[in-house]
């Protein structure tokens, strides 16, 4: 055995929702070997022995939408409407992009989620083959996937060059996942691959169907944007007559592989076709609040079957990459929004946050659970700190009372990368002051 | 000079909103002597120097609105109606309720808020002397009322010894605060005692004009719930023909002393009697959003020119006391819910938890902002961890990433409360211990 976390209440959050009090989880290289009750401990010899003290041992939590690097940018403008926003403050900024710099954002974006207790992210950005080597470096697992669109991009310039960064990146990392495709034999490794076009009005049905079937071809998850304002419905309403997902629809865009950030925008016959096609969405309540952008109908298609997992988005937009909060508001959001405190429970706010998410990328059959066999993705809740005392339910400390501070041990992968809220992988010291030096030149 | 702390930004918060990079305030007896800029700064002779390291020197954060013992059932119950949630859980529970209970939630709650930042709050509950008592050896500042309705209370039996209750108070702690009575000669206490009626729906025209003219005799805040849920309009229209606010202008309850907690559900003309009567509001969006009472019209209210403070309620609706948090949700809860994302700027949410917050209390010439003159009630801010980095906007950071667990330094009344995250005047481990204890009571 390589190591053993004991003492904690374990929450498995697979299909059963087990709760071992003074439970146990045992790692062998990167996988959970073994899950069970302290009392039936037999003598483990294990290289390295962690006491949860009491704790709570769950899934390390997963952020199905940001933007990592964009940790560059974090308050660099709030408060804002949204196309002053972009056009006065984010594109500029992001006219200065560098690999170095994307590198950087995303090395801090890793450093922030592993304290936090996230465990894996998905991405999309410009020269996010950076946003890559930044996960990999760090230990952490990551969907990665460079932004597709028609107009010109800072990174790959025209589109053709576009798919071919693409190309090269799957080449590079080498990954296909997933759940839809239990044949991989890639499932230990960190990186998988997507295929990423912005939206439906930043691309032409042409891209979009090229990187729909690219997607197909290689079994990676497509990512994109849809109906996150009021703004991009009417446009596409005018441009084609149809609602963004009607749109994606018609085009033979959608699919099990398809997750739809946002979806804040949805007919009941939009949210149909996600249920029809197994369409996956990221639910992202901290950025389309700020933004104003509307509250996604997350009750509702959770009562239609359809696999909702929860993101961040970028930092500009939240402006952190704390999942636990992240939960919080979503369950408060949904609860006044449609004016009924059972809506977006605690649990369901969790299997967001961990299976719900690991589904939607399609690395369910790898991580967002505890379950032996799966890969070690694990972390542990501090329950001593005062504002989660005293503790009747630890589903509902984890989403009402818990913050990213918390978290005291975050394990990917089999691999111990931030313990006693010291990170192991990264050395933040440095990434910090490469930051504040890009910050500098951003003001400028 | 008793205290200096220097080498922060110092954001004042008061009708300037200074801004000093890289300043000091330095602290003599309880009062504020002294701000500045670090490069002004002549030899102080300090008996204590606080170095802020580059963070944030502030004003205590004020929480308007709480029940500070009810962290006893923090996650109790969650994700209920309200009256399953209070029929079925929070009152069976608040029947078993002691002194020595009430004291110990109260001394958990000043705990909680110490080390998040807030060194003032406004509490109403039953047996709330020993809330005075619990802030009072907590040293924190704080308005304690004890909560008076029609049928019997645990406390003190029938309402008229309820009023005999709030006289021994207001004879015990010897105070009447507050801002509209400068002549005051007790500035310097930490405790007001305010009257605090419960609300419409539980106290009868009597006892809220009997209530009203105390307070405004003893020149104390008079604290209500008013229009928190739909189903308190409904009941007070079945019963009164009107609003609750119309209401309570009706009898002659409106006035500048009225802190109008919650007040979700108001219509135009409601908020004009407001408006007319220099009537305050105390804003606890967490709350309102867990149990799906609705969404205040604060951007509306702010608009009017009404004082608007934040508080987080108590700990069983929410479920926790991080003022920082709270903040976060109501800067971006108004924009999702009015469509637009210049709705409650980062420093209009740091008004309300701070100085604005302090005129809802009647104690905004004594503390809420940094002035020279004023009590110094302080928190120092770290801006090194990695979900402040970099600093472009340290309002932004404030609101939008910064939680209670930032906060490094709480100093209280020229006293300092924490330092490093340790509280120096509080005992955590045996208040722990002893809210375990009854946790496992109220669990039998």
């Amino acid at each position: 055995m390589d190591i053993l976390i004991k003492n904690g209440i374990v929450l498995t959050i697979d299909s059963q929702m087990r709760r071992i009090d003074n439970g146990y989880v045992a790692i062998k290289d990167s996988q959970i070997v073994e899950i069970g009750s302290v009392k039936d401990l037999a003598t483990i010899q294990a290289k390295e022995v962690i006491d949860a003290k009491g704790g709570i041992i769950m899934p390390g939590l997963i952020n199905s939408h940001t933007h990592a690097s964009m940790t560059l940018f974090r308050g660099i403008a709030d408060d804002l409407p949204l196309m002053d926003w972009l056009n006065n403050h984010i594109f500029p900024a992001e006219a200065k992009l560098t690999p170095h710099w994307v590198y950087t954002g995303a090395k801090l974006a890793c450093a922030e989620m592993i304290l936090s207790g996230t465990t894996c992210f998905c991405d999309m950005y410009l020269f996010e083959d950076e946003v890559a080597k930044a996960a990999y470096d760090s230990s952490m697992r990551a969907v990665v996937g460079e932004v597709l669109y028609d107009f010109p991009s800072p990174c790959y310039g025209q589109i053709e060059q576009g798919f071919e960064y693409v190309a090269a990146m799957i080449e590079k990392w080498g990954i296909k996942s997933n759940s839809y495709n239990n044949s991989d034999s890639d499932l230990n490794s960190l990186i998988t691959v997507a295929v990423e076009p912005h939206s439906t009005y930043l691309c032409e049905p042409k891209l979009l169907i090229r990187a729909a079937e690219l997607a197909c071809k290689n079994l990676s998850p497509l990512i994109i944007h849809v109906a996150e304002t009021l703004g991009e419905s009417a446009q596409i309403k005018e441009r084609y007559g149809v609602t963004p997902v009607r749109y994606l629809a018609d085009i033979g865009v959608l699919g099990p592989n398809l997750v739809a950030c946002h979806s804040v925008h949805l007919t009941e016959s939009d949210m149909e076709f996600y249920r029809a096609f197994d369409v996956k969405v990221a639910h992202c309540p901290e950025s389309n609040m700020k933004l104003a952008s509307g509250v996604a109908p997350i009750p509702r298609m959770i009562e239609k079957g359809i696999c909702v997992g929860l993101g961040t988005d970028g930092c500009a937009s939240n402006n952190d990459l704390d999942m636990f909060i992240e939960m919080d508001t979503a369950a408060k959001l949904h609860k006044v929004f449609t004016m009924n405190p059972e809506a977006l429970d605690a649990q369901t706010a969790i299997k967001m946050a961990t299976i719900n998410g690991a589904r939607a990328l399609g690395l369910d059959s790898i991580t967002g659970s505890l379950e032996v066999g799966k890969q070690a993705d694990i972390i542990v809740v501090n329950t001593s700190a005062l504002h989660m005392i005293p503790m009747y339910n630890p589903y509902s400390h984890l989403v009402y009372s818990t913050t990213g501070n918390d978290v005291v041990v975050s394990i990917i992968n089999g691999k111990v990368v931030m313990k006693d809220r010291k990170l192991l992988t990264i050395d933040i010291d440095s990434v910090s002051a490469d930051v504040r030096e890009i910050a500098e030149i951003i003001c400028k």
